[in-house]
């Protein structure tokens, strides 16, 4: 009886604690692995979040709109659970210029970052037996995500030889009458990618064809700096309703301060109905939200910042991403596939039977991590194994000496020098 | 064929969808039953959120601590999903300031708001078949919560006649082997009760003897100004093991700022393992948390608030809960079983038999919001039908005006007049 009654108490949460790894618990680790008697500095190139570099830094405009928001004195106090209405509909007029037609302040929900904005996807499609059909790589938010809200996750491919583009054959075999949805992360995290129209397109058509929504992470939305511009997923929404995930973290650098949206891209109704509404209203009732006073300042944020805060970001973004692969090119067991297009993150493949005393790419980061005080996420964080995730949106110069760190750890356990 | 794909989209969302009354959505409602013609304006005794009232204002320590927080640019990026360390520590050091022992920063996990604790405790005890206890009268968004997260809700009832306090003898016949934890909320919302440090004890007791958690939602903590002072849960964290829920929200009169904590009280470990602190940190990386300047005010505005402020708040509670009870009595057809000694609401019975054409507590109060644009909570929305939850915090002058009204409104429907 005392042992029936033990599983009562919290004692028996640790049979349902998804077994994932998480960048922030593996980052952690590796920190902890670090030579504490070495005097270099750690350069950690794990986290995408630039913004401790003085070179990614936002934009006065964001920050007075946040301070003037707060000193007016006005908002103290409750937002509704969906956000302000001034913020709602500023982002959906934001996000509307890149639309072929016009978002309402209805379609928006205000959320504490897109990693809640991720959670709301995930809970509302979850239901017993429904199944997810996720990237691999991907970013490992998801699958925890999944795991706790209960929903069955399936891996398609992202096809490094063709851009990391989407496996669209293996997304047909993969989906059954309980498949809900699929996820693409574009720009790409972990991968750099930045899809073109055509590929967005013949996403959108078979996921019409399966039935299935599109949740479209664009966290990295507009951070696109190579041949392909940033086209949205909502562009498809009249083809496949498409939940749009985003945040100011990325493009305005301002991670921390927890401003996200989740935005039902759904022009022709196939699925917002009253009830789905109402459904997701009540979930918003029970979340925390992001601070009033920061939902405030948005309106003046999406509207009044300039571009040339944009540009300076996205030439500082390309110029990384290119120090990284020229870099990575004089690094002989390591290869990108694909150089980025966007994002702040790259994938590079290890090439593991030219290192001596290396198992694996976790043991790769452990080993970096200890001897050369540099951070990087082993690609099993990820999802791939024996791949490395880089994020590049450091300063050039901490980049660069991170790199040659690199060369000479690879240099060193090269099998055949 | 099509019918089974339908399934697989959000459209079948509505069958899932909890039945729950918020409070949000009823004072929408009655808000939008105001008579616009009517040049008076519309006074909200509704919702526990003073912010708007220039008596309630907070003190400028924590308004400077957020701008200079704000204003080092230091706290732009993620914060660890757990909360800063200065965050928890502060925090630790606040709550452990009224225990008989030392709570740890590990104890301390940082929430957006005391309603992202309340769904971070049921989400960690829900599992297939548990079932909590749950006061009535209570806060709603717990039923609301449980209700997403899949946890069987059970009422004890609180005792009007006797403060408000927990009728113990339900609890030993609700609870099974699947009861994970009873709630408390203390100070009480929607009741304005203060208990006694011997019913806390009691509390603990009982929630010992049948080993299960008590949650301890002292969102109102400190706001106490009657013959009981606050005494915390965690007091008896010996006993039983306590899941505190508390934030600025209230005390600092700040709730948009959406700063608030899930406490593990347990202090002689008998449910904080290993692995179950790892599970509930596995939660917070799929939340998304307040604000990471916010947090890095949190430490001193903990240390530095004067208790001046504190207590000019206090009296303002204590003079606007008398104006209520000395005006209510005044109205034949409500009454108020218990004088609030804490928090900001208190509960009054509606004596229908009194009253002509008035169907029940719902239909008062639209009637009363169409009639004299008054805003009141009708007891159904916290689980007791046929009665009223007034919330005091606001300034006299409107109190006054919206207790005339309401007794006026009264008088046009009393049936004997």
């Amino acid at each position: 009886m005392e042992k029936v009654k033990e599983s009562g108490t919290m004692n028996n949460c640790e049979v349902e604690t998804p077994k994932n790894i998480t960048i922030k618990g593996i980052i952690s680790l590796l920190m902890q692995s670090v030579d504490e008697k070495c005097d270099r500095s750690v350069i950690s190139l794990g986290m995408g979040d630039p913004s401790a570099y003085s070179c990614f830094h936002t934009t006065p405009i964001a920050r007075h709109a946040v301070v003037d928001a707060f000193q007016s004195d006005k908002f103290n106090g409750y937002s509704p659970t969906v956000g302000l209405p001034q913020t709602r509909r500023a982002i959906a007029d934001y996000l509307s210029r890149d639309l072929p037609y016009k978002l309402s302040s209805d379609d928006v929900f205000i959320t504490s970052g897109c990693t809640q904005a991720i959670d709301v996807a995930l809970t509302m499609l979850a239901r017993p037996s429904a199944n997810i059909l996720l990237p691999r790589p991907c970013f490992p938010i998801y699958e925890l995500c999944a795991a706790f809200r209960g929903l069955e996750v399936r891996r398609f491919d992202l096809l490094p030889d063709k851009g990391w583009e989407v496996d669209l054959d293996a997304i047909e075999v993969l989906a059954d009458q309980n498949t809900v949805a699929l996820v693409i992360i574009n720009p790409g995290n972990p991968c750099g990618n930045v899809y073109s129209y055509q590929h967005l397109k013949e996403i959108a058509d078979i996921a019409e064809k399966l039935k299935i929504l599109v949740i479209a992470d664009e966290v990295y939305g507009h951070l696109a700096f190579g041949k392909n511009p940033f086209v949205p997923m909502g562009v498809f929404g009249s083809t496949v309703p498409v939940l749009t995930l985003g945040s100011l973290s990325k493009r305005w650098i301002v991670p921390g301060w927890r401003l996200g949206w989740f935005v039902t891209t759904d022009p022709s109704g196939k699925f917002i109905k009253t009830k789905v509404v109402e459904h997701i209203k009540k979930y918003f009732d029970i979340l925390g939200g992001p601070a009033t006073f920061i939902q405030a300042a948005v309106p003046y944020i999406l509207e009044q910042t300039d571009e040339v805060f944009f540009k300076k970001t996205i030439n500082i973004l390309k110029q990384a991403s290119e120090i990284c692969c020229d870099r990575i090119k004089e690094i002989p067991c390591i290869t990108c596939p694909h150089k980025p297009q966007g994002s702040m993150a790259v994938m590079m493949k290890l090439n593991l039977p030219l290192l001596d005393d290396i198992s694996d790419d976790i043991d790769f980061c452990f080993k970096l991590a200890k001897e050369e005080s540099v951070i990087i996420l082993p690609g099993t964080a990820v999802g791939l194994k024996d791949w490395l995730r880089i994020t590049f949106a450091a300063d050039p110069a901490s980049l660069e000496e991170a790199l040659v760190r690199v060369k000479s750890f690879c240099q060193r356990h090269n099998k055949f020098i």
